[in-house]
């Protein structure tokens, strides 16, 4: 039998609030067992922009990364965020390990090609070697994961966490019994948008599409869902989307295939 | 007999341009065997700083680091300068892992205590662990190591580069012969700094001090020689002091005790 792992993302807005970065990684740290994070930081990369002049593009809520701003995510993402989280997991005894998809070789992406619009340096995941990775799970350590990858020719390249974690997860399905957790500000995914006590407890590939059809799923969600079931097709054994402070395993909504 | 480790130190002035970046990743690259690369990136943080408004205040060639300019050497020594590094080793064929000393807890320092000068978030390296690296670079993996350690706390620090080159050569030297190669703009410590034909081919320790009170050596040369008579004491091979784009074991000064 394969050994449990437990991938938890967590999006920008938590992880960039000290005080609910703080509530969750005293969360994490107290989950049992292999684990793995992957975290966001968008708000934080507007603001470096903003402060520097570089005007932050969004299309559908992907950032439109030139240049400069390939190195604002590589600082913000891959420095300020990533080893913030290991230096405070470090602190409360985890032996965490702070990684983009360069480092260790263990996410190569491809440059999205032109096509109406051109996202610039933005990657999507060609390949995932968690040979490495794996040892180093079994070893006690704990990946940090930031949304950055490669393309195995020199540059970074910009990549939605939420991706990150769905393309870790199902590589590392191959080795462990993989469980994803997405969190974020709300309780789950709600039938209700103002009413934190509509979570949806269960979503299949059924349901889903009743509840895009009736537009109870939308924007951000939308992507979200598509990654959950994508995992879950790879061998994932569940999908969680639940608020960052309840990482138990009935929190939230939970996305089966 | 031990395996062989050659550790390289690259100031900030040949990371932070990409054609001497690029000739610096070529020739370390083609090194053969086990190898670890440590660098700088004190001009990039400077011109960050300049761009965010946070004044540089240097005292002795160390940075004062307040809360801005540790959020500036985690984005730059970190994010910027580490992944760039990796992402362009990994492009070569090498398969690189960037490192603060938070990641995987290898280096553990203690915050620098006030006295005539409060140098703010500076940390002097108290231990080095290095179980997991080794056996990382056992497995054909090259650490890339920034210039920033923890405190084991949630704090990250600024640590001085050559002292984390040091620093992880003598932890190192428990399991490998090292050697420890730091490369700067000239070709060695010269005897006529405006002669780069000057190189100083060998200094002891002896010799050093007759150096230092004939004011040969004086600047930043002293506690990079420092840092390498103390590798030598505690069990590095050979330390050498060189131009980037010679990494060949003759060139430049070479130090012995």
């Amino acid at each position: 039998m394969k050994e449990q792992l437990h991938v938890v993302k967590v999006g920008g807005a938590v992880v960039e609030d000290p005080a609910s970065l703080s509530a969750l990684l005293s969360a994490f740290a107290a989950l049992p067992g292999n684990k793995v994070l992957v975290h966001g930081g968008g708000r934080a990369a507007t603001r470096l922009s903003e402060a520097l002049g570089i005007e932050s593009r969004m299309v559908s809520g992907r950032r439109i990364t030139d240049d400069k701003t390939l190195e604002v995510v590589t600082m913000v993402y891959g420095g300020l965020v990533n080893k913030r989280i290991v230096a405070g997991l470090q602190a409360l005894g985890v032996n965490a390990l702070g990684l983009t998809g360069a480092d260790l070789g263990y996410m190569l992406s491809d440059k999205r090609p032109v096509g109406e619009i051109d996202y610039g340096w933005v990657g999507d995941v060609r390949a995932v070697d968690i040979s490495l990775l794996a040892d180093l799970v079994g070893r006690g350590v704990v990946p940090v994961l930031a949304p950055l990858t490669h393309d195995g020719q020199g540059h970074l390249l910009n990549t939605n966490a939420d991706t990150i974690a769905s393309a870790a997860a199902r590589a590392l399905s191959e080795r462990f019994d993989v469980r994803l957790t997405y969190c974020f500000e709300k309780a789950g995914v709600l039938a209700d948008p103002g009413d934190e006590g509509s979570v949806i407890p269960r979503i299949t590939r059924a349901s889903y599409a009743d509840l895009v059809a009736a537009g109870v799923v939308s924007g951000g969600m939308i992507p979200k869902l598509g990654n959950a079931f994508d995992a879950l097709s790879a061998g994932v054994s569940q999908v969680q989307i639940t608020r960052a402070d309840a990482l138990d395993a009935s929190a939230g909504t939970v996305v089966t295939l």
